[in-house]
């Protein structure tokens, strides 16, 4: 498949680097077509890896993964908005407000959430909110945790949470739980503020929920 | 042990059980000491059961339980603030609000929690937050669940959570995780919009969170 990742961040990276690895093409979006880290990042990667702006991964793409900071989100795909039509879009942000300090809050929460914003920013791109609940490195890694483990996604449009689920799949989630429409991304993001105190009281980021049924 | 349990709805009553049926002695209270659902349940119940008001029953315990809706939770600590000075106190509310219809909507989050009122209006009480984030059944009885799954508690007074979690232990929790002072309350009921996600995908309250590391 060609999957565009938007962001050249950490997650960016590490997702565009699994992602080669699982045999797709990867383009890197970033807000100018020139971005140092985008192309640091292609000239690194081994594998059919390319870079863009925003606009032009996403129109290339068969598959988007937004990866940017949450806080960024709403204003990366505004820039990419016809791009973004009919397209499946894996929403992995959290709407962390780190303004007033760790551990962070949320700049939106319970009766509306990130993803249901970037729904309706972009109403014709395909949203699938998922990966948000879990540590970069576990993301298209699960098996680098023993044991079971859970991720969970929502959105409006079953074949795009179909082929999103299918992606999960090849990379080793076992039964990706659909919680059903965009709007269980609140429940999704409010689980943040639990995941970041346990990284404290844990020490480590290389935990995950499992729905224990 | 003789324990308080505020409160006579099913939780209330179910805890109330499950504690006599441990070996401790279990008063429940209520706003009015003639309650006939207490009334009810103590002459129902096997083992060393009574009845009074929220303050007559968290004076007479060393442990008090707090089982009441998230929306009456205040005035109920409130009622009894001076039995209540010095008292372990286990707080399992939610502050889930139906108001607006099903799901429901928390009444305070993100930058506070009920956990943190409750002790504001008793400061003198020893507030300990856990078990909100599961279901009844599962509360004083792990092992309905198969599988390992988990408890996770907080509070500011250590020795009143080591108190909380022997008690817990003593259910058959196996080790609870302590994530800190009273403002990880925020964490733990802003899980709850995910359960009641999950809940409904699920169709059963049988499932917890298990932390995988």
């Amino acid at each position: 498949m060609k999957i565009a990742v938007l962001g050249t961040g950490d997650v960016g990276k590490m997702l565009g680097d699994r992602l080669l690895a699982g045999g797709h093409a990867v383009r890197m979006g970033s807000r100018t077509a020139g971005n140092e880290k985008a192309a640091a990042w292609a000239a690194a990667a081994s594998g059919d890896a390319s870079t863009g702006t925003f606009a032009d991964a996403a129109a290339w793409a068969d598959m988007v993964l937004l990866a940017v900071s949450g806080m960024a989100a709403l204003d990366v795909v505004a820039s990419a908005k016809e791009a973004l039509a009919g397209k499946v879009v894996i929403d992995l942000t959290n709407p962390l407000d780190f303004s007033q300090g760790f551990p962070p809050r949320l700049s939106v929460c319970n009766d509306d959430s990130l993803g249901e914003q970037i729904q309706r920013a972009v109403p014709d791109a395909r949203i699938v909110k998922t990966l948000n609940t879990l540590s970069n490195p576990l993301m298209l890694a699960p098996g680098q945790l023993e044991g079971p483990h859970d991720v969970l996604l929502c959105g409006n449009d079953p074949q795009a949470k179909s082929a999103v689920r299918e992606l999960l799949v090849s990379f080793g989630w076992n039964d990706p739980i659909d919680l059903g429409d965009i709007t269980n991304a609140r429940g999704l993001e409010m689980w943040l503020p639990l995941w970041v105190r346990l990284f404290q009281a844990l020490g480590t980021p290389m935990f995950n929920l499992h729905v224990q049924r």
